[in-house]
């Protein structure tokens, strides 16, 4: 069998692809955070990207690289996360409908979000069989592509993009820190890491509460979770078919943290670097926080995945 | 009498002299926020800068230009706010003492922060007249030199280098709005703005709440606030002798806002740029949500004043 990863003419070709429409989002530092862990991280904004997410990377990729007829079909998914914002953002941004699954228990905010970018939204029960059904069904009707969150190699080689800017803005970093759920982030920031860089160590933060990277990388085999509660809640999916292989090759390590720590993590980066992450970002810092990554002394890129909040409901 | 207001000198010598201190903060922009309002709102992040305040700014102006007698006494001054740490901070980072007197009631917080900067703390009741006796007395017993939050040249010649990098970074702008408390940070700016720019509007917002800026700019007389309630903490403080007359001559208008639009401006911030800005910062985007400013079509420079916010207390 031969393994077809995304190339690095994939995700140089995305990178291009997706540049005029998303935002090259910002590197900070802060002066205080590296004092206190002796050494230079540099935080990759994705909370500043296109609908506040990474999402808008892959999900732009998929969408533009669409064939013609496929394109006029439209694109479909069930999410009620970032993913569903982003989908049917690219879309609109491309002329493209977007027909998107949502659990009838989504939060008010994000489904409005989604109808605000002209996302035609299906709701399902709460289950993941009938997200999976009901999305079948939609296909049926409409035609449309499937573009899952993260087990897609368009989606893979768009999330890849971040982490190539990252390198190469800060081409000295020693060690990438991503957090991990279904594995679109990671698995795209550790082909990055190995195609763009000599060698830079990376590793996966991930909540103890839906820790399946953890334990799938650790044996081997995939051990997806079941119903994980974790405030992170843009980590609670598993890794995929596609997923879980690229990162059990170019991963080094994964490492998980306490539900408190995320809390304190997000806390003290609003505190701190006065920009608003959302728990799924805080996850890395947390794990610098809990001692469970070795930074001293280094050079230390770290994506902060997400800014999308619920200001009214706060974990503190 | 001849006036002696900060001349460009003394703000581009007081821009050489802080600059290896502070950040040189972000002007950020929003593609939705430009959309909403049909223009182009350059925001000058000083929510970023040192101690999360434009109040770095003027505080290390003060303290590095003491002459070596004044210097070896230290400096001190009564805050409850931004300037009791920036002022501590300056002082810690140039090797000078700051005495610090706090009232009595001033939150934990920002008691720590001055102590954290190595801050001398002398706490009093919480009036303005206990305030002012106990920072005599402090003055009297270690032969500090006060700096005043805002009523001091050096104090307005550092914070007008905030609108001197805006300027010289965009620098076809219309329009420059900032928050107007104590006046230090609007003198600044309109001073900036007269120097450096070619006829920008230099317009002040503040609370309806605290408007005795308002009121004083309109009728030329100084007309205090007397007690004013603003959830705007860092603008409940009236103008001053040095900050009234330049603010009378070189400022275009001033709005009032109502403490409903600042929450909400507030709110739409963090929402939308996903930066934390304390509610004194949402005063001049309040106005432009109120639609008191004409800014269709403008190029508008927005001064974000800080970003010190108590998490654990937000006001929705």
């Amino acid at each position: 069998m031969t393994t077809c990863f995304p190339t690095a003419g994939h995700i140089r070709a995305a990178h291009e692809r997706i540049k005029p429409f998303i935002n090259r989002t910002p590197v900070l530092t802060s002066a205080t955070i590296n004092r206190m862990f002796g050494s230079d991280i540099f935080f990759k904004c994705e909370n500043f990207q296109k609908v506040g997410a990474f999402k808008a990377r892959g999900a732009t990729n998929a969408v533009r690289s669409l064939d013609h007829a496929a394109f006029e079909k439209g694109v479909a998914t069930h999410s009620s996360g970032n993913h569903a914002q982003a989908l049917a953002w690219a879309a609109a941004l491309s002329g493209a409908n977007a027909y998107i699954v949502m659990p009838s228990n989504s939060s008010p905010v994000k489904v409005e979000a989604v109808k605000g970018y002209g996302g035609r939204i299906t709701f399902c029960e709460p289950t993941l069989s009938s997200r999976e059904k009901t999305l079948l069904r939609v296909i049926e009707e409409t035609g449309a592509v499937e573009i899952h969150p993260y087990n897609d190699y368009r989606i893979i080689a768009g999330q890849a993009t971040s982490a190539l800017e990252l390198i190469e803005e800060i081409p000295f970093l020693d060690t990438i820190i991503a957090p991990v759920g279904g594995g679109g982030l990671l698995s795209g920031t550790a082909l990055s890491a190995f195609y763009f860089s000599k060698g830079i160590r990376v590793i996966a933060a991930e909540p103890e509460q839906a820790n399946d990277a953890f334990r799938s990388f650790a044996s081997g085999t995939f051990m997806p979770s079941v119903d994980p509660q974790t405030i992170a809640d843009g980590l609670r999916t598993s890794l995929g078919s596609l997923t879980f292989p690229i990162i059990l090759k170019y991963v080094n390590e994964i490492v998980t943290v306490s539900e408190e720590s995320i809390i304190n993590a997000m806390k003290f980066i609003w505190e701190r670097m006065k920009i608003i992450v959302e728990p799924s970002s805080a996850v890395p810092f947390a794990a610098i926080i809990e001692n469970k990554i070795n930074i001293e002394g280094k050079h230390v890129g770290l994506i902060f995945s997400g800014g999308n909040v619920d200001l009214n409901n706060l974990p503190w």
